[in-house]
């Protein structure tokens, strides 16, 4: 099975080298043709002369962009070279209305579309252990199975087209709701006073507990918040979940408090911290009101 | 070591049959008679004629009371029985401030007091699972030990009076920013059209994941939600946790929109249904949206 790989950045590389890996990765291409020489030394594989030519060589074509009209755009350069014997699976997260657009540009070419956003972060994506949430047909997701198993270890087929970018959204809001929780009820025990870490260990076994909790409180123990998850990141998922609620004409309350929350912190310098970093301004709080208090 | 029990209800009663199965129960008072007869037919405790002549009969006394001024009320009904042998075990929720306050009139009749309020709702009370988040000097936590053994299965000692009370209100901020996080990301999965319970499945093993999702997020799926931790127990917690807040000066955004949300699902009949309820007025966001939409 051919496959190639478009977009390689900090996630599509790593991506890129489990394609190898696995004897799958035939070719590449990017936008920045630097990275894609340098893959292609260290790998073998082939750098296309445009994602067109790319496309018409492989059974499998995987990209991994940035935003939504990335996406259509890569697939309008594609379209050239779409053929019937070709899956397009795309790891973007982007929104569900631009995965039915590709589908939909794709199959008037006879071409699958599978969108597969990811999560798991650059650790996931090295160590090809993602969790993979894919949306499209069955014969989509048979097609692009053995690509899907090794780039992630938990691949799901959650139905039709846009629905892998569904769940990821509904996973970037339970991600927002938890960091406020855990950001809000961290500043409360430091101003408290009670002793963090004996905080984290007891009512990390609990009802009120987390992923979160369990992992990220420790960098609001110590107020150090290394990237894991970035804010500038979150953000812009955030983003295509506001978009994605306002299709339906509501405003989610919990993720639009997190996207000014990030405005505020991307403002200041802290927008490539882990989103552990919202600490800081419910921290805020208690000092502006030891002040005034 | 003989033990006192004031305060039969829910949790009480179930948390007082435990302390008579470890062989320490010897008397209870309870404001409704009817209660501690009862108690008293089935277990053979005696039933005090007022709370302090249980006081002056005990090694160790347990309140579980519902409010603030309850405790303090039982406390001073208490102090004619105080003796320097005795140590308060005090299993309610309330502000840090008010075990602070019950501590300090408790301490001029030589009384120790340890504040002690519990996690793990009536089942844990039942089965004796109970978390208990303890505040008091070493002497009181010792002295109160064996009794919180009989009660609960983890027992940490926090800090000095009222870090258990701490505790338990960072506990409940957590709860409640949880709770919005899943019952807002389910009504967007909802309205998606996902599969719910895949969804729960797959983001139940992610990074999103939390105890309230894994545990309640199925009852949103099912759309009914049998009282685990009541609408109004929590809001009742929260508004302690407000007070605590207010006492730093500071308003916690997650505890009072919580608190606003459930001002709603009280008055609209929900106040005795899980605190998963939530669902059902972020559900009524995307009803709202298809009409207008």
């Amino acid at each position: 099975m051919n496959t190639g790989f478009i977009g390689l950045g900090a996630m599509g590389l790593s991506m890129a080298r489990n394609l190898k890996k696995a004897g799958l990765l035939t070719g590449v291409w990017n936008r920045s043709t630097d990275k894609a020489s340098s893959l292609s030394e260290e790998t073998g594989c082939v750098v296309a002369i445009d994602p067109a030519t790319l496309a018409a060589s492989v059974d499998v074509l995987v990209l991994c962009v940035s935003a939504d009209a990335d996406v259509l755009a890569m697939v309008d350069a594609i379209l050239p070279g779409a053929h019937p014997g070709l899956t397009v699976v795309d790891c973007s997260t982007v929104s569900a209305a631009t995965a039915r657009e590709a589908a939909t540009r794709l199959a008037a070419h006879g071409t699958r579309f599978l969108d597969a956003p990811v999560s798991g972060g650059v650790e996931g994506a090295r160590d090809g252990t993602l969790a993979i949430m894919c949306g499209g047909t069955e014969e989509a997701f048979e097609a692009a199975r053995p690509v899907l198993a090794a780039m992630g270890r938990t691949v799901t087929h959650m139905g039709p087209t846009g629905y892998g970018q569904s769940t990821k959204a509904t996973n970037q809001i339970l991600c927002a709701g938890v960091i406020q929780a855990v950001s809000e009820a961290m500043a409360f025990a430091k101003a408290e006073g009670l002793p963090l870490d004996k905080v984290i260990d007891t009512l990390g076994k609990g009802a009120g507990s987390s992923w979160y909790f369990v992992n990220r409180a420790p960098f609001m123990a110590r107020e150090n918040f290394p990237a894991g998850f970035r804010v500038r990141l979150h953000d812009k998922d955030l983003g295509i979940c506001h978009d994605m609620a306002a299709r339906h004409g509501v405003t989610l309350p919990v993720v639009e408090m997190t996207r000014m929350h990030y405005q505020t912190l991307m403002q200041t310098g802290h927008g490539d911290e882990d989103i552990s970093t919202i600490f800081r301004l419910k921290d805020a709080l208690f000092s502006v009101g030891a002040k005034t208090s």
